[in-house]
C-alpha cells in the first residue's frame, strides 16, 4: 500500500508529520494530490487540544491540488484537472443540503442534520495537510481552477474567503449600508472585502495591528478603529454620528468582540457572527434593548460546495478583490511543524502560510 | 378645557383613574374616543416600576374607538369612523420607517432611529386607557374596522396578535416546518396561530396551565408540552425524533425559555424572540454550536401601522383564526384599578381583559 | 432478463401498455416497485405529440412504491421501505442544485444547468406508469412515506401538490394577502390550498365547473368566480373594491388566463405562473403599466427532492389540507389505456386517476 | 403673487419656458429653490406627446436645490439647507408605502395604491425644471446633501442612479453572478455600476455607441457587446460558454431588448426590466421554456424617499462609483428649450444635461 506524508494530530500540543497510506477511493470520492494548502486558526485550536479530534487524524481543510483518481460513480471531471474543494464538503443529498443548509450536513444521521456536519476535512475525516486528500461526494465539491489563477491566488477560497464573505452575506448588507468588522485577521479582512462587494459604503475595520488596519483599507475599509486607542463602541458611535451601524461582523470569537458588535448596532441592525467561541456568551440587557430592538444575531459556518467555490474563483478572476497580501509566509510540507510554530504564535506579522507538499 | 378620565401612572405600584384634559389635536393627529381597550403585560411592568415612564402618563397602548376629530392636515378619514391603531405608531417618514423598520421609528432624532421609538402610546405619549386618545401621524396609523367585527373581536390586533404573528413571520416559517412556542400567554397563543397561518405543520406549545394548553391546541398546536412534566428541551427532542425544530418562538422573556428555545433548534434553525427581558441573557456555548451552527436569533417588536392592522383585521374577517377565547374578563374603565389587580396577579385564569370607558 | 409491464409512448396518439426489461440498478439508483401512480396533464400533451419524447419511453412521473433494490453507493434506506419520489429528481450535486435551483438540474452539461433538466421521469428517462421505476440519485430523491398515509393519500405529492403549492410560495404570499387562482384543475386546487397555508386571507378561485368551484371552497377559496358569468378580471376587481390582488396564480397555460392574471394585480403585485404554455405570450402594455408597475412575473417548475416530499407529506399527516377529493377514478395498470382515454377527454368529472400495477 | 420661470408643457411638441406663480406651501410641503436639475428621457416622451400630462404642467423630476420654506407641520429641516428629492416622492403613509411599495403610492385612492402613483413631479404635480419646486410630504422626501458633493455630483440621484441601481437590486444579484445590461444610456450605465456594487463578477454591457461602451467599462462592465456586430444573444451565450446569465437588465424599453434579455438567461435566471415600453410585449414560447424555466421577470419603478437618496449619496461620498462622466452638457434654465432640442435628438454624444436656473 503506497504511503504519503501527512500532518497528524497526535495529542494536545503535538501535530507531527508522519506517513500514512494513500487513501483508497470509494465510488463517490476523488483522490486529489495536494499542491498547496494552509493552516487555519481552527487547526491551532486542534493543536492545543481546545477542539477535540481523533488521534491520528490528518489535519487541515483548505486543499488546492490536482485530481489523481476519480471514484467509479463520479463523472464530469478528468484526472489531472486542477481543483479546489471547500473546507466544508456538503454531500448534496442530505435533508440539510436540500434545505440550503449544507454546512450542517448530516447524511447517515436519522434526520439529515448534524451540527457543523459539513465540516469533514481535518475534523471527522483526514484533511488537507498531506500529499493526498480524499474528497467525499466529489461531484458536489470539486471546483476546477481557471488557468490564470495560481495556487496561492485561490488558497483563500476553501475557507477564509468563503467564511469572510459569508459574514457580509448573512448580514444582508444592502447598497449604502454602514458596517463594522471586529478583528482583522484573515477572515475579518475577507469580511471587509465581502462587505464592499455587497455594496456597503461605510466600512469600519476594528483591530490594533497597523499592518492589518492598512490591509483592511486596501480591501475596502473606509475607516479604521484601533481598539487600544479607546473603547471601539464609543469610537464607532462617534464615527456614525450616534446612529450606529446597519450590520456588524464578529470575526474573532470572544465575549468582548461579540458584545461590542452588538452595542454598535442601530435599532433593527444585524450582528453577523463568524467567530468560533470558546466560552458562553452574555447578551447585556441594555445592548439588546430588552429584546425589543428588532435586532438579529446570525451565525454562519463557512459555505462549501463547488458552486460556492466557482463564485469565489470568479471574484478573483474578475479582480474584484485582491487577497494576495494575505499569504505572508511559505513552507514546505516537510517543515509544517515550523509553520505551526510560527502561525500559532502569530510571529513575524503572519496572516496565512502557504504549505506546498 | 374639557376633561376626560384616564388611567395614570402615579408612582411604582400605583396606576389610578384620574381626570385629564382632553388633548388638543395637532395637524397630523386624530383624536379617537376609546370604546374598548385592554391591559398588557407591559403595563404591569410599568405599574411595578420595572419599566420606567413619566409620572402622570396615561397608560395603555391598545385602542379601539371612534374618530372624534381629525387634524387639519389629515385626509382620507371621517369623524365617526370606527378604527383601531396599533400599539406601535410609526410616523411613516423617519429613516427607520423608510427602511421598513417602523417599530424603531425616530423622527426628531438626528438619524431617524430610536430603539423602540415606534412604541409611543403609554410609553412616551399618553395612552389608551382613557376616554380619548390622540393618535399621532394619523394617516399612517388609523385602520378602519369592518362592520362585521365587534370591538372585542379586534381588541388583540393592536398588540397581542401583531406581536404573536410577528414571532412566526420573523422566524421565516415555511410550509412543513416544525415550530416550538415557549409560553402560551396571549402572545404565545397568537404565535401558535401565526405559525399555523404561515404553514408550520408540527407546532409544539410549551406551558403548564391546562387551559392555555387547550387553547393552544384549538389555535393550531399539534402537540403540547407541560414543562412541569419534565425538561421541555428533552421532551421536544423526543417528539421530533432527535431532529429539533426549524424555529422556536420565545414568548415570555426569561433566561429559561430563551435558553430552551435555543437548545431545541436543529442546526440552521431560528430562535424568534418576542419576550421583554429583564436580565442579561446567557448563550451557552454548547447550545450555540460554538457559533458554527448557522443559527439565527431574531427579536421583533410588535409591528404597527394601518397596513399591518388591515392585514390582521383581514385574518379575523376571513375567520382564519379565532381569538375570542383570549378575552376572559370585562371591566368598565371606572373599575380599571380592579382590572389591574386581577390581571397583574393573573387570578381567575385571566388571559386578557376588555376595558370599556 | 426479467420483464415488466410499462405504458410506453409509441407515436403521437398512442401510449400502449407493453413489456420492457426491469431496469438494472446503477450505483446511485434505486429500483422501486410501483404500487400506485397517476396520469398528469403533461402526459396527455405527450400522448398528443404536443410535447416530444423519445419513442419507446415509459411515461409518467408520479411514483408511489416500495424499494426493491438499492444501488451499491446508496445508504440510508432499506429494501422494502415504502417511498415516493418527486416528479422532478434533482441530482443534488449539479451547479443548478447547489444554487437552490434543482428543477433546472444539469449534471453532465458543461455548466450544470439545463432548462427543465430536473424533470427526468417520463421525459428523458423511463417513468412511473410501469411495474418498476429506476429512481436516479436515490439519496436525494427517495422520501419514506409514513405508515398512517395510504398510497392514494400521498399520490398528489410528487407533482400536483408540489407544483400547486409552489405557485403560492413563488408568489411570496404573506399573511393577509388577497390571491386569485386561475383555473381550478388539480394544480389550481392545490394552489388554493397552498395560498391558504401561506396565510392568504382572501382567496378567489376562478373556473366554471361547479364541482371544481365547490372543492376550491373546501380547500380554502373564500370567493369563487365563474368566468362564464362575466369577465373574470372585472369580477375580481369588483370583489376587491378596485384594489386588485397581491398575487395571482396561473394554473392552466393559456394567453387568456395569463393575461387575466396580470390584469387583476394591484400595482406591485406578483403573477405566479404554473401553466405549461403552448404559444407565445403577449403582455398588454396597459396591463403592465408600461413596465413601471413594480410587477413580477414568476414561473416555477414543480420542486422535487426528498426534503420537498417530506414537507408535503408532513402537510398531509398534520391534516392541514385534505386532497383526497382529487382522486376521482381508479384503474389497474392493465387498463391504463382506458384511463388515458377518460383523462384526456376529461370525462365524467375526472380530476386525477389512481393507477395500480 | 411672486412669479418664477418654469418649463411648461404646452402641447405635444412644445415645452416652453414661461412664468408661473411661486407655489404656496401647504402644511406637509417644502418649497425648494432649484439650483440644478436635468432632463430625462421620460420628459422627451412628454414633449412628444407620447406620455400624456396636463397642459400647463411644469416638467422635470430631478431636483437639486435649497430649502426656501417649510410647511407648518414639517420639522427636522432648516431653511437654507441644501437638499435633493427623489423623482418619486412617496407619502410615507399610504397602504402602498407601508407595504414597502412607495413607488405605487396612492394616498387619496380608496385602497392606497395607484400604478406609478409615487411619480408626482412633472407628471401629476409641477416639476423641477423651474426656479422653485414644491416637494410634497417633505419629511419623507427631503434628503440633505453633504457639503463635499457638488450639485452635479448628486444630479443622478433623484432618478437615473436610483433607477439603474434598482435594476441590479430587483434582479437579486449575488456575489459571483454574471449579468448582462441591455442598452447603455444613463440608466443602463447606472445599472452596470449597481451590478458591480452588488457583487456581480461578470458584467456584460450591450450597446453600439463606442463612448457608452467605454464608460460602461469604467463603471464595471467586464465585457461589452456591440449589438451591431452580430446577434447580441449569440454573442452573450458564447461569452458565457453557453450557460447564459444569472440576471439581465433591460434599460431601454423595446421588444428587441426585452426579448434578448429573456433569451440570454440561464434556467432560473431573472430579467430585471427598467425600460418604459410603448408597445405590447411578446414572450416567445421557447425563450420562456414554455413557462417551466423557473424564470422571473421583474419590473421596477425608480425608488424614492429620503432614505433611498441618503444611501445613493453615501455611494457617491464613499467614491464607490463615479458618475461624473454622465453629465456631458450644461445649460441655463433660460436656454432649456435648446437643451431639449439637443437632448431629444441625442446630438453631440449627450448623456445628461445639467440645467441651472
Amino acid at each position: 500500500m503506497p504511503k504519503m506524508k501527512a500532518a497528524i494530530f497526535v495529542e494536545p500540543g503535538r501535530i507531527v508529520l508522519d506517513e500514512k497510506p494513500i487513501p483508497e477511493v470509494g465510488p463517490l470520492d476523488a483522490l486529489v494530490r495536494v499542491t498547496t494548502t494552509t493552516i487555519c486558526g481552527t487547526d491551532v485550536h486542534i493543536l492545543k487540544g481546545e477542539y477535540p479530534v481523533a488521534k491520528g487524524l490528518t489535519v487541515g481543510h483548505e486543499p488546492v491540488g490536482v485530481i489523481e483518481k476519480l471514484g467509479s460513480a463520479v463523472s464530469g471531471y478528468q484526472e489531472g484537472q486542477r481543483v479546489i474543494a471547500g473546507a466544508i464538503t456538503p454531500s448534496g443529498y442530505s435533508y440539510a443540503c436540500l434545505c440550503g443548509c449544507g454546512s450542517q450536513d448530516g447524511p447517515g444521521t436519522k434526520h439529515g442534520f448534524r451540527a457543523t456536519g459539513g465540516w469533514k476535512f481535518g475534523n471527522i475525516i483526514d484533511g488537507a495537510q498531506a500529499e493526498y486528500i480524499l474528497v467525499p461526494d466529489a461531484m458536489a465539491n470539486l471546483a476546477p481552477v481557471p488557468d490564470d489563477l495560481s495556487d496561492e491566488d485561490v488558497l483563500m477560497c476553501p475557507d477564509i474567503m468563503s467564511t469572510g464573505f459569508s459574514g457580509a452575506e448573512s448580514a444582508g448588507i444592502k447598497i449604502g449600508d454602514t458596517v463594522a468588522v471586529f478583528a482583522l485577521g484573515p477572515i475579518g479582512l475577507c469580511a471587509v472585502a465581502g462587505a464592499k462587494l455587497k455594496g456597503a459604503t461605510t466600512i469600519i475595520g476594528v483591530d490594533t495591528v497597523p499592518e492589518r488596519l492598512a490591509i483592511a483599507k486596501r480591501l475596502g475599509a473606509d475607516l479604521v478603529v484601533d481598539y487600544k486607542a479607546g473603547d471601539p463602541v464609543k469610537q464607532i458611535l462617534e464615527l456614525t454620528d450616534g446612529r450606529g451601524v446597519d450590520a456588524s461582523i464578529e470575526a474573532l470569537g470572544t465575549q468582548a468582540t461579540f458584545e461590542a458588535a452588538l452595542r454598535v448596532l442601530r435599532p433593527g441592525g444585524t450582528l453577523s457572527s463568524l467567530g468560533v467561541y470558546s466560552t458562553d456568551l452574555r447578551i447585556p440587557l441594555d445592548a439588546f434593548s430588552a429584546g425589543l430592538g428588532d435586532n438579529k444575531i446570525v451565525t454562519t459556518l463557512c459555505p462549501g460546495g463547488k458552486e460556492r467555490m466557482r463564485r469565489l474563483l470568479s471574484v478573483l478572476e474578475s479582480k474584484r478583490t485582491d487577497l494576495t497580501a494575505l499569504v505572508t509566509h511559505r513552507f514546505k510540507l516537510d517543515d509544517i511543524e515550523a509553520a505551526y510554530d510560527l502561525f500559532s504564535h502569530q510571529r513575524d506579522g503572519v496572516l496565512k502560510v502557504a504549505i506546498t507538499p
